[in-house]
């Protein structure tokens, strides 16, 4: 088992293709992703697609002694798809939704109904903060005919824009995912020209994977054969990149890929291959300040948090209510479907139009229904990652006040190291 | 005309009320804001409810030259209603749309048609970096039943979550809006506190303005009596908030307000009243490195910039012709409506059951029409947005390649300051 040296950091990324009652063989690939994440022992593994939050709880709970942090992504309709495992404290989390992300009437493409994003989490690694993104962007469904250029185009804007803006105190900067775009497509150079964002691939010296460092490639039993072309032996479109800081220098030892077929396994991981990279850390000046805080401000903090975090709980309830109502009218609708259904087989007891007109009625009733269910689902989501990152908080500031405690308990060692509670987890 | 020493930053505030057709005066009162901001020279004036661009392109062609920097922020059916017009020049601007803003189905309070976000822009006031933001949050109808309380308080949360993680690089951090809340409300309290930012009204020694200072005053021409209950008086809901930084050091002079009416004038220019403050910066350091960048790699991000311009260029082109196609199917569902109700009037030709069939088909084109407009309008604000934030970008790149080239230039004098070009204007 490879175990991290202090100044190394082992980063892992993977589309999970994880898509319930469509994905092949979703259970069994999770059961292998969870033995291969809890076997590798990675720092952080930044995961895509997982979009059924019970796949997620489940690598959650089979993780939870090898990656004890994690952070799982809520927006959309169905999900961000986004989730973190780390095995170092997470201490905040931030989400930017993508303007634009296709079309709700593109059901047979149905990314618009996943709340394509970003997500930030802060994580302390070895003392440094480091700034891990996870993002998976628009898929690319014809690259002769993409229809989703300009759609793609403007979230590389939003993801530039928002790393940039969000990284400026940060140590280090990983960031993960699949981008559906090649190395050379315009909104990878615009994201990493822009942010400096360095491509693991091409600044290893040592790599270990497929040819050119494909992610898609034909020799992968989940892949269409025919969605590569006129790609023929694969597509490199999932990246890690990363950045260091004026106080670190980052440099990408290894990177290795999966490649298809896994050893004694009928089957790969995902139609994507894994990543893994090994970043090597180089303080080059070891004279951080730790923040001080006041213990008074932060008792505040904490306590203004709790009570927000109870209205968005109380807010949580209601609209769960709300979109079980939903749900009633949305059956209401489709019960009432079978009334002209019905009436249909009695002769001459009503006309054709009245047939149609009361089936309109009630196909109304289920539109309505369904919109008003997909309106409120949307917005749970939203409370709910609301929630998760409020708790976050309150843990940080638990955190901090411990450490403000001790350094001015008068038995303390006067260290303003801030030392946590105890190992906690971030609960769903 | 009180003119702004070079170590003093005046920022005005104001809710404009700008319903067209539904505000009172609208016309008349951008008029005189239009004066009030070209007199009063302020260096920066933050405007909520600007919600019509063409009132946005009055006021941008009336201050052009007291104002050349401006950014109109664009989000959601309607738009965000921000506006930033500034003296000092604006390198770059990042929206962040809130999650959660109302229900669409809540027509007659309308918020979820406007794009409810913060705006940032980072302006260059005398050589130091400002983190400047312009927010307006969910409105509160019912103090009592106030059945947006959970949407505000996500709002706060995304609101200070936005701050605290985009202005660690700002050498002072200056928040204005509307925030719907009055002064010891949860979500003030939330944002204060995890942000540090200090509200400009408590902090002044020297106040002048409507009692404690309300911002939502009975003694306002347009304000309903029946909306301040229980507080006769008035409510302060309008804010200047800010933050100095390990380099700046702030503090707010003078905060004044406009109070109702206006002298020489039959009504006020709001429904809201307008926030000046006056507040001075000191530098604790005055040692900040200006970024020295390689022209070569700023050529680079210009070019790549303008490539991805051109393709969200397209994009918008492509996006209007498909908002036309649905206007088009809306119109013909509502002049298809025309048949059945010509029908009805023809006697016996044929059953009520036809007319109700026929309507509710014609009923679902208007609907289907009327929905996919307003997702189009929305991704055209997107699209308008991302292309406006590129364009700040180019030439925010373009300053510093001339900084580049004047400081590599053998007749340069070798200063590191980069000297924009020309002063240029954020164009529409």
């Amino acid at each position: 088992m490879p175990t991290a040296r202090p100044d190394t950091l082992r980063v892992f990324s993977l589309n999970c293709w994880g898509i319930r009652f469509f994905s092949q063989l979703c259970t069994q690939r999770y059961e292998m992703i969870g033995k291969l994440l809890g076997r590798e022992q990675h720092d952080i593994a930044l995961l895509q697609e997982v979009w059924s939050e019970r796949d997620f709880l489940f690598l959650k709970r089979k993780l939870s002694s090898s990656h004890p942090y994690t952070h799982y992504f809520k927006s959309g309709v169905i999900g961000s798809g986004l989730a973190v495992f780390s095995k170092h404290r997470i201490q905040d989390a931030l989400l930017y939704q993508y303007s634009l992300n296709g079309y709700p009437y593109m059901l047979y493409h149905g990314d618009w109904f996943g709340g394509k994003a970003v997500g930030l989490v802060i994580v302390d690694i070895f003392g440094l903060k480091a700034h891990v993104y996870v993002t998976h962007l628009h898929a690319e469904y014809s690259r002769a005919q993409d229809e989703y250029l300009t759609h793609r185009i403007v979230q590389s804007w939003e993801l530039l824009q928002f790393v940039r803006h969000t990284s400026c105190g940060a140590d280090l900067v990983v960031l993960g995912g699949d981008l559906n775009m090649h190395p050379q497509d315009l909104g990878n150079r615009l994201l990493r020209s822009h942010t400096g964002l360095r491509d693991c691939y091409t600044e290893t010296d040592t790599f270990d994977g497929c040819e050119d460092g494909h992610t898609l490639i034909a020799d992968n039993h989940f892949t269409k054969k025919q969605d590569l072309v006129p790609f023929e032996t694969g597509i490199r479109i999932d990246y890690i990149l990363m950045k260091g800081s004026q106080r670190v220098s980052m440099k990408c030892e290894t990177l290795s890929t999966t490649k298809g077929p896994v050893a004694d396994k009928p089957f790969p991981y995902s139609d994507h291959e894994a990543l893994t990279a090994e970043l090597s850390l180089l303080r080059s000046e070891d004279s951080r300040q730790h923040g001080s805080s006041d213990a008074l401000a932060v008792s505040e903090q904490m306590d203004v948090v709790a009570e927000a975090r109870a209205v968005v709980k109380e807010g949580l309830c209601q609209t769960e209510a709300l979109r079980d109502k939903a749900m009633h009218l949305m059956f209401g609708g489709l019960l009432s479907l079978l009334l002209p259904l019905a009436l249909a087989f009695l002769p001459c007891f009503c006309s054709f139009s009245t047939l149609g007109l009361l089936g309109a009625v009630c196909m109304s009733l289920l539109l309505s229904g369904a919109l008003l269910y997909l309106l409120f689902t949307a917005h749970i989501k939203v409370l709910k990652e609301t929630e998760d990152q409020m708790m976050l908080t309150s843990n940080d500031l638990q955190t901090k006040l411990t450490g403000c405690r001790l350094s001015a308990s008068p038995s303390s060692d006067g260290s303003p190291d801030l030392q946590p509670l105890s190992p906690f987890k971030q609960e769903e």
